[in-house]
């Protein structure tokens, strides 16, 4: 009983502080998932230490990023993502190259060992797309062409994560396995291609298969265990979880019932993912930051993770108009909880140190909080822009 | 990223479970509710051990069951339940004293101490409202004058059963305070009445007041964050979360904006509840069982828990025409999770052993798979019945 008690009261601290955060930035027309962030942060470790981060809540917040990205799948076609294909992957490829070499670089200048650099590579690397989409899709800018350029790299920035990820973990523990890591990108390109086209073309031919069952009335509940089987299954390949659940709601967004099942996941979204928006906040750890030295580490970290990622983005997207180069740019920045994850993985590894550590995660959320203040000058700018003829596409 | 997937694996197992079971139970037309269980009991450690009981999954059929209440609340009107509330009180009381007496007899003669004889009596005292309302609420029965007996007596029930519950750990750890026990009492009262009365009063004078803030389109996200709060706040007094949601639900349902919060809370129920359905079957220890005394055991306290409550519940009703009295006595049999609650405080406490848990346990799931299968029977029979007129209602 007691038990409980603490759960739901940590539970109910954390939406509280998040929804508080969103209606002050809300009212002072600031980005409100800011205020979402800023308010974990209030109630975190950090400031007033209402909230610790627990196993439960970590769940509530990583169904919540899974359900934002299956959200976004519904709305995104497979046709729409295709056709942006190209310039998807050389944004992703290019964005996760230079980060990279950026964090190897400062770990070599920092004095770590090459496991260290790598793990610093990573964690420079992983984009997190949440944040990105969230705030694209309040503008109604997911659908664009740089909204689904960003969504396509981010794909492609996930697995390349995952194998750089791969070689930091095997240098760690002593020994790089060439076939595993080969091994891995064959099952992350085989998850991902078969879910998307298998799933896809059948849903395509069947329009109605997610109402067959008679517990379904809309093709909901059929979509959430969809998202969970699949979010588990990329989980396991090692991809991140959020994959799977984006590849889950592209399928289930070919039913002919698409309307009332975001009529449906828009509430079960808008109630978990204030859990993730404010548990990323909530990360952020004050005290391993105290130093002065630390904190000049942190700038410096962050300016080099924004203008690296920024830098390969807009350099892969070199066919676009410069408006949306720069969008797509600035979008892929977040690092968000992909950064915490990795470091949290290289601090277990032994790879980094505990105040590096509270670094990495500084300059994930920093990296977070910086790129929705710009988004909304961004997007009009896209608008305005002198591009190429939509139908065109690219 | 390991233990991300084995959780959403869990969540993916259960979930299916239960909506297949649902499914098979429809298409055989019987209670889908009981299907639900049984999907889960298949998966579980008893069958096929596929999903085993954890604190992640665990938290999910706790917010399944808190969201369930909260639902039923946001339904059901405070007037609607006052007018009935005094043979809700008779019925409530009734309800929990005989269970109570039986339980102890039991106890008795199976040689428990005192503390294990009133643990008995707990267990076989808790009723599980959750398993009622929802079946009700599947015939829309839960707003006719037996649907509100039963969920008035459920809040008097639970009241009695945490009283109970402390004078059996009180005897357990030696002691018996009636100072802290008469406190438990007036805290309970006061948490009850000012929640309601001062919640009610509140949003009926103002009743657009939850869609106010910027962040609020609707009372959805307020009442999530008030049913969270008041649920842990139960909880912290030693009631059950469920009431916290269900008096949380009966506030914000006087909102102007009803319809479009019955709306949004329907799919977060039916994505949760499944759940908390799912996982009361995969608490079924068949191994427990295996011995014929155990089964015997089984057998004559299941009968008892049913005779007792039945009884006690249908002597509380005495003022109903007969039909709507044989309803609320079913109604109140299920035990559900309250019972296996109890049981494991009983074991913790050292008060049962372990053998005689497993026996509680199953007869707290077979007292739940007993009751949705009468229901539509004894709906129908009280809809025909020469009662009262429903305007003067008691």
């Amino acid at each position: 009983m007691e038990h409980l008690a603490q759960i739901l009261t940590q539970l109910f601290v954390l939406l509280l502080a998040a929804k508080l955060g969103d209606e002050l930035f809300k009212r002072l027309r600031q980005p409100p998932l800011v205020g979402e962030i800023l308010g974990g942060a209030l109630v975190g470790p950090a400031v007033l230490g209402w909230y610790t981060v627990n196993p439960e809540t970590t769940l509530f917040a990583e169904i919540g990023v899974v359900l934002l990205l299956f959200q976004v799948g519904v709305e995104t076609r497979l046709a729409d993502l295709l056709r942006v294909g190209g310039t998807a992957a050389r944004v992703g490829a290019l964005g996760v190259l230079v980060p990279l070499g950026a964090g190897f670089g400062i770990g070599r200048l920092l004095g770590l060992d090459a496991a260290g650099s790598v793990f610093m590579g990573a964690a420079l690397t992983a984009t997190s797309v949440g944040i990105t989409s969230r705030a694209l899709g309040a503008m109604g800018a997911l659908a664009s062409r740089p909204g689904r350029v960003i969504l396509g790299a981010a794909i492609i920035d996930d697995v390349l994560a995952m194998l750089i990820l791969a070689v930091a973990v095997g240098l760690a523990s002593g020994e790089v396995s060439v076939l595993r890591i080969g091994l891995l990108l064959v099952m992350a390109a085989a998850f991902i291609g078969v879910t998307v086209l298998a799933g896809t073309g059948i849903l395509r031919r069947h329009r109605s298969l997610l109402t067959i069952p008679h517990f379904a009335e809309t093709p909901f509940l059929p979509g959430m265990i969809l998202m969970l089987g699949l979010a588990a299954l990329a989980a396991w390949i090692g991809l991140a979880a959020i994959i799977g659940a984006f590849l889950a709601g592209m399928v289930v967004g070919e039913s002919a019932e698409r309307d009332a099942l975001e009529e449906e996941v828009g509430p079960v979204a808008a109630f978990f993912t204030p859990f993730f928006f404010g548990s990323i906040g909530a990360q952020i750890d004050l005290a391993g930051l105290a130093s002065l030295s630390t904190l000049g580490l942190l700038v410096a970290v962050t300016l080099a993770a924004v203008a690296a990622k920024f830098v390969g983005a807009v350099g892969g997207a070199w066919s676009l108009p410069r408006s949306e180069r720069v969008l797509i740019g600035w979008g892929m920045v977040p690092r968000g909880e992909v950064g915490i994850v990795v470091a949290g993985l290289g601090i277990s590894a032994g790879a980094i140190s505990g105040s590096l550590y509270s670094v990495v995660v500084g300059m994930a959320v920093a990296t977070t909080l910086l790129v929705p203040p710009l988004l909304p000058r961004l997007v009009r700018g896209t608008a305005s822009a002198p591009g190429r003829a939509p139908v065109n596409d690219l």
